[in-house]
């Protein structure tokens, strides 16, 4: 039976191709999802695909994963990367391995964003290349769950 | 007339049971309304028993503390014990006796949880005794307030 | 066409009038809305007022101001000003100006009051005028937009 | 007999129009002190408007604004803002209103522009709307000293 | 056989009723004895109850608790809490469950009040329920050490 | 009747003309005893004059200070001026004024002699005059509690 | 004409597979060599794989790649992460698209690695996707270049 | 010949008696000259006594009192105590004694207020004595430069 | 037609020759003008020479440098460069090349005279060659402005 | 005549062999004794050996060092180390040798044992080479004071 | 069979000898060696002795050290004690016990030698013997191997 | 007999006129080392040139100036000014004057850029004159040295 994971996005992502393109490019999470759905259909993945701008919500979804069984994470937290501990909590709770991911080096942006309750958690952890990042990062946990290509 | 306490849960306590039981122990949140309600019967008071995982609904759940004219809250924030602001003003505006009780000894984790915004309006506080604290908790609150064991 | 604006109350600006009157005044929510309304007709301006407790719930309405095509946004953030990467992600993509308004002087308030995300994005910050400063903040926002006063 | 308000300015004002127009706008300080003299005479209001490249001489003008038993002072301190605690020790000998402002949004700028002394005795506080911000400023004073629009 | 638990009282705490009886209420620590005992006896067990203003006497008594075998202890350090690393040391090595009390909620004191070299090794913390909280401590201690109400 | 005051002295002041008198000068403490207690006969005040080398000790004295109802204490509390709480506690209980005195300027030495518990209860406090300091910190404790030169 | 990219190694890498293979895993740098040669295969890229314990020499061989004109840099700078500005100036007057990886998630490690000066001109970053990054760090470059998968 | 001391006083100053006389008395500054004369007459000493608002002037003067060869300075730098390195360097070059005096105890201040550039170089320091203060530092003084009371 | 530039001077550096003159040397400012003079001659330049104990007049004199034209400032802010905003935005304003100089290595002295306010704007900093500094300073002032040695 | 030196141990050393053996080791403070008069022996040096709990007693036992004339001083402060000022002076002083000696890597351990008041007056430190330790250091002290192997 | 120990000498020490004799005697390199080299014969060690300048050439050896089945490290890191990351990394992979060694006693030094990476993986650390120190640490290692003097 | 300076360049400088030319200038290292060679010609004095990317060969070159005994050193240490201790060392050992250059005004860089350990033992610093820079060290160096110009 086909592993799940689930792809988690957090607040703000909704506006994606639309906030600031040159940071972010062009694509919306619409081509975000396909690009998600692709890559696990070569690993015989089933995916659920997320987003919510409420912190409270995410933690809800995360929950969901662990009680559906889901084979792991990648999840991109976005604002909520720097200050949520009731995201981290949850990822903790649900004992998968989490992939975290982000399209733009945030290293390179404010001080504030250096930082991640998120990466606590995650066995791994990704960040600027762009929405491409996100099908490595599936490939990245695909190998950690024993997933083959097809 | 009886008075009145809330008993509000924070963010993945929903959880408790089965978030790393070496660490909460095996009591679900069902066991803890249990046993807090058994405390209130005690001393003759009645009880609002509430969870959420979002920041702003505890928010909302706490000013309604203040419209019901409660007598005290007794709240486990979890982790917005170490991020809330929000949590800390509702708090605040309530003028009521809290109680603030952390299942595990937060002061022996990670160090962003040795901080807590609600410790700067709670009467009390209170940490490390398992969801035995819960009780202990709702007696310290009922010496408070003024409720005297039947 | 009228130009429309956006004036957003974050959490327990519900509670106005009721929440510590000594500090923040007697005037109600729906005062200020009233207030804002009469500032906004001298300009002939159009005005959404909006309050919510919940952090990710200010982000949506924050984007919908992109998607209707406001012409600025004053924002009182309360609590979220000092803790939301969320809302000041949302503020700056939706690329307009920004005024940040705080009913009490939060400099002479705990330092954590001191840090401001908004302020990153924002034009222009006012405190300490009371409810009387969304007036101010409204005319403010009415001249750098181009509305004239009638 | 009408009220007397002062309106100070601090070094390097006295070049505006002149230092970096980009960022402070092409308006002189005499540009500034018209402004300013119209609003005041919108609210029935006298004024002193000064300007001082010496932090001592702000001092003393402070000093002579309480001897004058002015009604209430604006004052846009600029450098002396984040340096002189003797500006600040004048302002809270006054025991008068204290509005702060400043041209620019001063929490967009370097750190070291982020702490104001100023605002430890100030009633209210005002940055980024340009030299029509001491209009603003000017029309919240009145109304905090009671001065009604004729 | 009944177990025996030490309630250890640091510095100035002698002084109980006479210190600011504003913030630390009318009971003497002779009432407190009682009150203990009282709670002591409700759960069988014996109590040895001390007082020193000296550190290294209190590191000598509680080295004694491990020597006697006792099953645990209560103990409000006082300013030690905040200072001592010896007391640290000296709990540590008596390998038995420590409950930390304090009578008034010390996070809204001075800052350096805020951390806690004793709660690094104790079980349980609590802090703010007035000498009251010594009862409760004790029937904390009791659970963990399996003693039941008689 | 005579008002009595106590000046007491912290740790290693026994040694005082023996420990490097090129800082502390050759006076010894038994010198001090006497210049201090010719300048409280000037004053018609009787005087209790202690050293300790133990912290403890020092909270005990200064308790038995209002117990007897002294009506001041001049103290030079050395290595224990910056790191105890526990004579802070104690002096602050006394509700006695308090004279915080050093031989040495401590604000030329190491960083961590510039903090002083004391500071924060301490009426006065005087540093760099020597053994003679003693003589002007009795002075003006005296005026404080009007003791008139005779 | 294929294209080359530089693969680097830091201190100590050549030891991988001897040193913690807990943390590192079992596979030798020799691995890792055919690993990326592989995947380097699959988009036509030519490599060339480097490893140095010594920084300076580190320097020469990035400066190399600028001179050589290659089209991309993979780095695993190991310890020199966290201390070596030179490889930092290094890779910045390269103006090669530069990758950062890690095989363990150094920011679950010790504090002094969660910084990183390579993140300051890095593209992206990887870290925690054990030797199999290396293989996803090329296939992220491989897009930033154009290279195709054959 | 008789010795020479310059008395000398920071900003505000000159308000003394008006500023919070609750805080600083209800002397004014022709009080505490009066108060100076008079100790100096004393011990023989002639006197200098200045107040100035400006930094720069008051290194002027204090650049003064070495050319005229005074004694020692007893300075109270009020505010720029805090901020004033120009200051530290002027006293430092006289090459004289310095006692640094402030009417309040400014270590229960702002904590911005615990810092002082003058203490760097000051023989003695003094605080909280309220006026009576500038006698006992001109006394201390006086030990210091070998002038007898008379 | 001649360039002209400014050599400025801060606080007491009127003492020249009489401060500390092993950490300064024996030259006085009347030497420092003379040595200046004759190197500006050597590259053809005018020099306006000037030297403040005021802060808020080393601001305007540096206005003035803006309004004459001048081609460039040396400048020596002595005590001001680590604590005047207000020069460094008069600076600032000239758009003028500024050569920032001091006498001693101030590295190696005081931590508070580690940091420079005026670096921010300096074109070049030079410290620590003695008053022959200034020869140099106006060596590498006069490349910059194209002045060529005759 | 033979030298003496002091062997001095802080609090809890009473309890070694009993106090986590693991960490510590199973040899006692009497083994300890033995070893360190054995290796006194080897130097024909006499041995003053002593434990207290208590700080102020360790004080006055360093004091006595100085008037017995000792030759040298090594020292294991044990929770000390890390807050006793009045140690550090009582060492300071005795202007004689000391060593510092720890059972065990403090370095490895809780960050605040890192650091050490004692350190500063130490000639030698010593930490992790268990109670075999005592004899090095004692050998370390001996070659300091020109005591020969027999 | 003999077991060998490495003794590694960092930067600078090649100048032993040289370099302010008065911190570190006389003694060059060349006697340190035939010290260490006499107290292993003592233990019946075989010794490498090795000094480089180059942090990744002690890498090298720190290696070699492993792979040649060595029984233990002496090193004296010098100035790389407080920079490498990357000899911690190496000692670590090593898996053999680890004496830090420094002739001076470093936390008498500036505060950046306070910090030791090496300390981290340590077994034990001494400092301030001088060169006889390398002595003492060899026969603290030859204890941890077992190694017997003859 | 001519007296020889050295003149040295740390890591990436061998890529001068290549890295960023808008913040470096056009001018190689060929040409730097000519100009240096043009001004020790004028002031007779012989020039060791030397560049290298290794922190370890800058030590050993520097210890190579005090064997050959150079007359002084001037040093662009590159990005081994903020990291490197052991050049730091190196230095000090040499007892000869350096001269600290930077190319850029490193103040105006990132803040890692504005810490130097070189600075803390140069003579003198200079930053921001370009290449031009070394001509003017080095004739700083000279007059330090006593070499006439021609």
């Amino acid at each position: 039976m086909a592993q799940t994971i689930y792809v988690l996005n957090g607040p703000n992502l909704n506006m994606l191709g639309v906030r600031e393109p040159e940071k972010y490019g062009a694509a919306t999470l619409a081509d975000v999802e396909r690009l998600c759905g692709d890559t696990c259909k070569r690993f015989g993945l089933d995916m659920v695909f997320r987003q919510s701008n409420i912190e409270g919500e995410l933690v809800t979804i995360i929950q969901e994963a662990r009680l559906k069984k889901a084979a792991g994470i990648v999840i991109n937290p976005a604002a909520y990367t720097h200050t949520s501990v009731a995201i981290l909590d949850a990822l903790t709770l649900t004992e998968l391995p989490v992939i975290e991911i982000h399209i733009t080096n945030v290293h390179q942006r404010e001080p504030f964003r250096h930082h991640s309750y998120v990466s606590k958690v995650a066995k791994a952890v990704m960040a600027g290349f762009g929405v491409q990042g996100y099908s490595l990062a599936i490939q990245g946990l695909a190998a950690m769950i024993g997933a083959k290509e097809k």
